[in-house]
């Protein structure tokens, strides 16, 4: 099974075949089955395949990044390269429509159940929402930063992300249901859609 | 001196006049002076006038609530009820900027200094802006909420909160400057016209 939506593969090293994605896996199962507040960094490590407390850290800086670190990283990376890449014609909205597009079709509809595990587990605790909310700042940042390089003036930058963004919560909010039978990005699409519409009609 | 920004000041049982607010401004000076995380519950409890541990606890559930907590519980409260009493006719935007000139309006010249020390503790320390982005959501929330109740639709409601709050926070942001000459009533709504303008302009 693939890592879901804040976690992503990422390179590792030859040496250490997928341990960052085995830890965030272990994480993520100790804190389905015991709560996150009750399993240690140790328990984590442990389940991972018998590693140690000591690699876990050369990963991940603490407990909560488990969950978040490697996912802000590489998205930031993708939205900023979607937006780089965007025809020079198009409109700061079209160009962070092509962004969330490019965001939204990492996510294969293998990886739902392992994303509704975690909605599941950040949606129980308050330290693990704030993070969450942290991340969405961060690649709003990362997306504003992008598009500014590409001229637009950093307000309007700023609202076209702010929308990009919140049509790709949505939208991720309904996919990582297990019931859901759409693919992210066509959910992801039609909020955008949805939510230009209404920020038109505001004025 | 009255207090600022996040901090406002509440109603105190009668047997302990300022408790609360003498422990906020307790807890930011020993942050100015010596740096949040070298701050414990207990030196702040007695900066506040020789008060215990167990009366700081009956007032925040930790250290970094104290420069929070107060401040959301009012200024949601401030948003709600400016947004219930617009006038009926108003569009959502025009409720969203009475509700977000009520909230500045608190903010009077002579609270700058405070939020100009309290802008510098919380941009050095990552703890405390991630909760001051969970207060910027818990507010958004709350006047989307009561929107909402005038029978705005969500979508449409969470827009236009959040250009109030958006241009809330630039404003505050500049008017915590102890070099500004501006009041944050103006500042907000200048700022409230730019965001404006630059998002009708995104189509």
């Amino acid at each position: 099974m693939l890592p879901s939506h804040i976690i992503y593969p990422v390179p590792v090293a030859r040496w250490e075949p997928n341990t960052k994605e085995r830890l965030v896996r272990a994480a993520l199962d100790l804190f389905t089955e015991q709560g996150y507040e009750a399993t240690t960094v140790a328990e984590i490590a442990e389940r991972a395949g018998g590693l140690s407390k000591m690699t876990f850290f050369r990963h991940f800086p603490d407990k909560r990044e488990v969950l978040f670190a490697a996912g802000q990283e590489v998205h930031s990376q993708i939205l900023a390269t979607a937006i780089a890449a965007a025809p020079e014609t198009a409109t700061p909205l079209q160009v962070v429509a092509l962004a969330v597009d490019a965001l939204s079709a990492t996510f294969t509809d293998d990886r739902r159940e392992f994303a509704a595990r975690l909605r599941t587990v950040v949606a129980a605790q308050r330290e693990l929402q704030e993070r969450a909310a942290s991340k969405h700042l961060a690649l709003a940042a990362a997306a504003t930063e992008a598009l500014q390089k590409r001229g637009v003036p950093e307000l309007t930058a700023s609202l076209a992300v702010e929308l990009g963004i919140r049509a790709f919560d949505r939208a991720f909010d309904q996919w990582a249901d297990p019931a859901c039978r759409q693919s992210l990005a066509d959910l992801t699409r039609r909020w955008l859609a949805e939510l230009q519409a209404a920020n038109a009609a505001l004025g």
